[in-house]
């Protein structure tokens, strides 16, 4: 393809999506694809001569779109808002366009220093302390496994250079809650710990949040058995119910100990670029590491998570190379992103982040924010006032866990009545959220956010669900 | 920013985009900035107020294109051909336009479905039989450690679940060579591994490909000393001389002990593309996993790694994760992507190679590649047959390493000129090759790959390579 044949189906690509992403909303949200139906739409076989970028940008039409639940519809209220942000987006286009290559600093220093200079941005905007640096890291689940292999390195004085874990004499643990992040056991799985060293340490019942108490009663206990308390986990707005771990008592433990502590923000992290909400996460400058995900609520196009460490020459230790033909005469006067993290090679993510807060600017983005948790206060507020209905989890951000409870049903056909009423809405594909377990039972989690979304909508949605659960109970009570 | 808002940026965007590639070759190949210089004209603060995308369109050309070394120049030799081809780059585009979530099938069925329906054009592509099954990760660095994970879990039956790789009794072992890709060594270590069990196994020196006999005298000693071969990492097309390690016999060892083997053909898998190069991987099919990197010399834009797997039952079982608020009623019916490596959420990456092969079609993507072998044949004939230079291995693919070897140089002397007259040259900015060291000396690799390199580009880097040589040389008789 020519730069004049690309600039051709660019411009045409570039109407498609603008044209796409303003009509969203007259589409249904969720997918309406039967599995196999959009691979059944393609052959089998390579194509076998070259095609026009018209034919594809028709099946893009024809075939993709209706296999894509939308998750920048306004009536997206499923697991986390993915906001793709146009001006994010814009930034994606550039660094497409830019095609660079990130091994190293002399790669492409602009990817490099551009990268430092929004991580530190970021940093400010959250209001952390200078003591923090950052990179960006595709998701959540692999910033965590990356804080808990250096966590593994730093207690285990860099096992990895003589005998690995497997040499180790006693058992090193990591401590979580079972609200963590599915992501959180894979990653201490993933890092050789074992599921027998992971401890899920109890919560407050009504919170779900970690219980220090019971915390530090097991770090106690396993000392007395001598194994290694190693890492914890804390959540900061957990993905089941916006659970919050107490970090700052958790810090303290953990400080005492020289245990590492991660802290998994992923969700709530656009959160703390509102400083009433920093509360929420006090004791964080005693961490060692943060992960958060501005390609959530924030609205950074996807993928752009952000890891922040308190000990770089740490990380670096753990996961730097240095093969001869990546060396250049600057080396010590540069960062090496590819030692911060498992991948050598990186796009150039930091131009969507540039691009978003350059051109949408922060109070835009904080504006938006504080709108979304109004409406998640005014949607509970609704469902906590009408009968039957009931909030499970304290709406410490923009996400409502709610289940409609009518009187004389079965734990198991309230069960039943509960996935019926959400999937019928999902299926409709007039909004979508997500049922989700809570101590074993079905309820079903609201989380608002989408960029599209006004308090509109949120009324919209509140109707739409009160009439399903009516219109499901009636049915029930037919059959 | 709006969608009119977005178009207008967009069209502006892609004729900067269009402008950029198509004058590529008028830029410097490498970024002649120093540490900090892009840094320094960004604000430390972040913006306080909106900007316009013309702004940032300013600024990406003024600040952020200096800052880039021109890996789609045709006179870039560094490294391995990152290719961005403009059909991947739209690919990508819509990938952006779209703002898909991959986090399940039902978050984006087509998502799911046409990574299956690219990986398995590719492996048809590349004569793998259907056994193999496929997805496409973020780098082969990342592969390699997923392979080496799934390796340990399956040597260890599944130590996951139970106590972990740090309660296994007997170490695990990794074998691979010297000359393998960093990211192999970084892997292993970061498995947990650890340096005392990792083995280099001795190279046959002319070829640097791993020595069957001594591979196999090293499983027998180390079997004897009671410790547990787990895997093999084979490179296929290394990036230091491009080695091939005799994949078959090495095949045929690991079966008869059950130890993984991974095959790491980053670069080399472009060539399994053309059926008369297939013979360089021969045994593949008896390998447990394999990496490729069509973002390198195949040019479908980074980051696009694919990585195959024959038992994806095992790979799913070590990976998995299935929280509540990720489950749906055809889960038995769909791949979930997310429990084939580390990152639970993924971009839309299959769009970028559906509309590379779909665009510029397979033939003409071989044709390529043929025509960057004759170049390499070509040029390693004239280096091969000019006094005093030699190519110091053989050259398999399209990398030809050289030394310019003077008599009467003593060694030191010899890395001196080698180093003086290969950067002169990159910091002319009128090429681009990466120094590298082989056997503790520096030779230079001039990897030829480009997309816009024709045989005229690589004519004139020969005049270039020998009159900078020759200059250097008269310099250091003057000093």
């Amino acid at each position: 393809m020519t730069p004049d044949e690309f600039r051709q189906a660019g411009h045409e690509l570039i109407d498609w999506i603008a044209d796409y992403r303003a009509d969203l909303e007259q589409r249904p949200v969720r997918a309406s694809v039967k599995p196999g139906d959009v691979r059944s739409q393609f052959s089998r076989t390579p194509p076998e001569s070259p095609r026009n970028p018209e034919d594809l940008l028709r099946e893009l039409e024809q075939i993709i779109v209706p296999g894509i639940t939308q998750v920048q519809h306004p009536m997206h209220y499923g697991w986390f808002p993915s906001n793709a942000s146009l001006a994010s987006t814009l930034g994606d286009i550039a660094s497409s366009g830019l095609g660079t290559l990130g091994i190293s600093w002399e790669s492409c220093p602009a990817l490099t220093e551009v990268e430092e200079v929004v991580c530190d941005w970021m940093r400010q905007l959250m209001g952390l302390s200078g003591q923090w640096e950052g990179c960006i890291q595709d998701t959540a689940s692999t910033a965590c496994l990356t804080a808990l292999l250096i966590a593994r390195e730093r207690t285990s004085d860099y096992s990895e250079s003589r005998g690995g874990l497997q040499a180790e004499d006693r058992p090193l643990l990591v401590y979580t809650t079972e609200e963590a992040h599915s992501s959180v056991v894979k990653a201490a799985l993933l890092a050789g710990f074992g599921r027998d060293n992971l401890r899920l340490v109890s919560m407050d019942p009504g919170t779900r949040a970690m219980s220090v108490r019971a915390l530090a009663d097991q770090i106690e206990s396993d000392l007395a058995d001598s194994a290694v308390p190693c890492a914890v986990v804390a959540s900061i707005g957990s993905t089941g119910v916006t659970a919050f771990d107490p970090l700052a008592e958790i810090a303290r433990i953990t400080a005492a100990h020289a245990i590492w502590l991660h802290v998994d923000a992923a969700m709530a992290g656009s959160a703390m670029l509102l400083p009433e909400y920093r509360h929420l996460w006090e004791g964080v400058e005693v961490a060692d590491s943060i992960a958060w995900n501005p390609h959530k609520w924030m609205g950074t196009i996807l993928d752009c998570s952000l890891f922040y460490v308190r000990d770089v020459q740490h990380l670096v230790r753990v996961m730097s190379t240095n093969p001869s033909y990546l060396r250049s005469s600057v080396d010590n006067e540069v960062k090496q992103y590819r030692d911060w993290g498992v991948p050598l090679g990186r796009r150039f993510r930091a131009l969507k982040l540039w691009y978003h807060l350059s051109i949408d600017g922060i109070e835009s983005i904080r504006d938006r924010l504080r709108r979304d948790l109004d409406n998640a206060q005014w949607f509970a507020s609704q469902v906590s006032q009408s009968e039957h209905w009931r909030v499970l989890a304290p709406v410490h951000l923009q996400t409502v866990c709610i289940r409609h409870e009518p009187p004389g049903l079965t734990a198991e056909a309230l069960d039943h009545h509960t996935l019926a009423w959400v999937n019928t809405i999902n299926q409709s594909g007039d909004a979508f959220m997500s049922p989700s377990q809570l101590d074993g039972y079905w309820m079903v989690r609201v989380s608002i956010g989408v960029e599209a979304t006004t308090r509109n909508h949120v009324e919209n949605l509140w109707k739409l669900i009160q009439r399903n659960a009516s219109d499901q109970l009636i049915l029930a009570e037919k059959n």
